[in-house]
């Protein structure tokens, strides 16, 4: 009889909805600080979508001198940058906000990590002549469409960014992750990558990109993926963009009972704005604050997380409420309590767990 | 370029711990009634065993006239029986417990069902040239072992059952799932199945079979698997058997947003005495209560789930609560109020969910 190995098996992905197909990263169980296609969450508004069963082509117009297709080949011959970048979900922790909201009730791994390959979306716009006087924003079409509760009709997914935030240098075109090509459900060929912005901006499986003269308002920016403070009415409403900063606690898990002795707190750290400079951990729910180690310090990847770790002695056994607050080079905390939405976007308020000692 | 198929994916496990090894059923997503080994949920105590590199034997010893072991192939050469059984984890929704309570957090899908084949244990004993007078209790080792945090040294995972419940002719010793050998996470290659109670007596792994003339006490009996339903003492502690009348809302999801018209909200519902007789839905948080349709009937396959659907045509946008309540031929019912207690066992409050229609 075969002896049969003693692993426990492999983290997988944890899933919220199969059609279409929402599924967390199971962050808490992964060793690795870059997370492999497996791993990495899923994120759809809609089926997959069918590709064109030709060549591919990325038609480049609009308010640009002249209006160019590019193959995926010339793309690839461009020269690149690879930039290791989280996408978070802006919807990242719904679950937490009390009072509860509606949509798929995400917790802690609606965000991933990896090395991101591909052209500035800028060297596009000037391959194809440079954007012309009078153009407002860059509008980025996927393959992806369909009908959500919320819509009156079929929609392309689509989204637009600011000027500003299209040309910066690090907004890339991407074709590859981590050294291959971009797997087809995280956007296969090209996929928008905006560092520091919630993930709905970086679009899967460009269609089309077009510089326009107005405020786009399509459905994925000016209904969805906006902050509505107010349970019934739209009053204060505005769009959702950059990360917020923030932290998870990522071992133990909440509610695991464990044994007296030395533990190890870890967990990630990540802003939108500037870097990680500090994160804090209490064990005593608040009273009390210890500064953790930055396991991995953030200079050149300033769009990853950083990891931390705190070393943690209860010789009480008890319940204990674990708490985490990091801070950015821009002098933004965590909250207390969390910005509370209509539609639960950007949760970012202190982490929390609960453990008890046996 | 390849055309990529719609295909949304497949459901998979929910990880809730990899060391050892518990995930979740992805009940909400199966449409068999069957749930097949790569979604069986796990529930591991310790490390997965090693099992003996030599043949498999089976040591039933203990108070019978002719202590015996039997070799694998003897056991399936023997008359058989095969069994549609639920296997439930006591733990099963114990996320839902308010005040919450420690350990795995289990929602919906601490459960599985599927046929089970095996030889009944009271034949195993009567080869063994029967119990001797003085017989209490049957005792079952698995091959697993290791040490939780409470408790002082590593013990073996074994359990005990009641004489009149060890020689119930449906008490198998099996050494099939749905006509495939168990598989090795789930106990290969015997486990032992004790229909109608909660799991955690179905041991895997077999290693020995005793019939003893005490009552055992070990860890899995004794200190864990019991009801204590006071937090700060074990006065009242009782311990954990038979299942409990229970029902879950599998469709739609908590917390989904759904269009106005017809949807279908589908569930199980199962018990641990008797039979399922009836499950009411309400759509108006306890209000008005309609009779849902129970869609598989359950006459042979009385320790199987009973699947059931509702029809519910939601004309009015707004937020719902939507619960269910199952009774059982025994007149058991789900309570309004789960009975608490301090490990978080045997958790059949009336299921709920809220939606909103946009």
């Amino acid at each position: 009889m075969a002896r049969y190995p003693f692993s426990s098996g492999k983290p997988s992905l944890i899933v919220r909805k199969v059609h279409p197909d929402n599924r967390e990263s199971p962050l808490q169980f992964i060793e690795n600080d870059t997370i492999g296609n497996d791993l990495f969450y899923r994120r759809n508004h809609f089926s997959y979508p069918a590709l064109p069963q030709s060549s591919y082509w990325l038609p480049v117009n609009g308010l640009v001198h002249r209006p160019s297709i590019f193959t995926l080949d010339e793309i690839i011959k461009m020269p690149s940058k690879t930039l290791k970048v989280i996408l978070e979900c802006a919807g990242n922790k719904r679950h937490f906000f009390e009072p509860k909201v509606f949509g798929d009730q995400w917790e802690k791994g609606a965000m991933s990590q990896g090395y991101w390959k591909g052209v500035p979306l800028r060297n596009l716009l000037e391959l194809a002549g440079g954007v012309k006087p009078g153009a407002k924003e860059v509008l980025i079409e996927g393959y992806d469409f369909g009908k959500q509760p919320n819509m009156n009709q079929p929609e392309t997914f689509a989204r637009s960014l600011p000027l500003n935030k299209a040309l910066h240098p690090d907004t890339l075109i991407a074709y590859q992750y981590n050294n291959q090509p971009i797997p087809f459900k995280h956007g296969y060929p090209l996929r928008l990558i905006v560092p520091q912005w919630y993930a709905v901006a970086s679009v899967k499986w460009i269609k089309q990109i077009s510089v326009i003269d107005y405020k786009f308002n399509g459905s994925f920016q000016a209904d969805d993926y906006v902050y509505y403070p107010k349970k019934e009415s739209d009053a204060g409403a505005f769009r959702v963009t950059t990360i917020n900063v923030n932290s998870s606690i990522l071992n133990p898990l909440n509610r695991e009972i464990l044994d007296t002795g030395k533990h190890l707190i870890k967990g990630i750290a990540w802003t939108g704005e500037g870097a990680i400079t500090k994160v804090e951990v209490s064990t005593d729910n608040g009273t009390n604050w210890s500064t953790a180690k930055l396991t991995v310090q953030r200079n050149q990847e300033r769009y990853a997380w950083t990891t931390w770790s705190y070393e943690w002695n209860p010789d009480e056994k008890g319940e204990y409420t674990i708490l985490t607050r990091a801070a950015d080079s821009l002098q933004r905390i965590q909250p207390k309590v969390p910005f509370w939405n209509r539609k639960g976007y950007g949760y970012n308020a202190i982490d929390q767990i609960k453990v008890k000692i046996e």
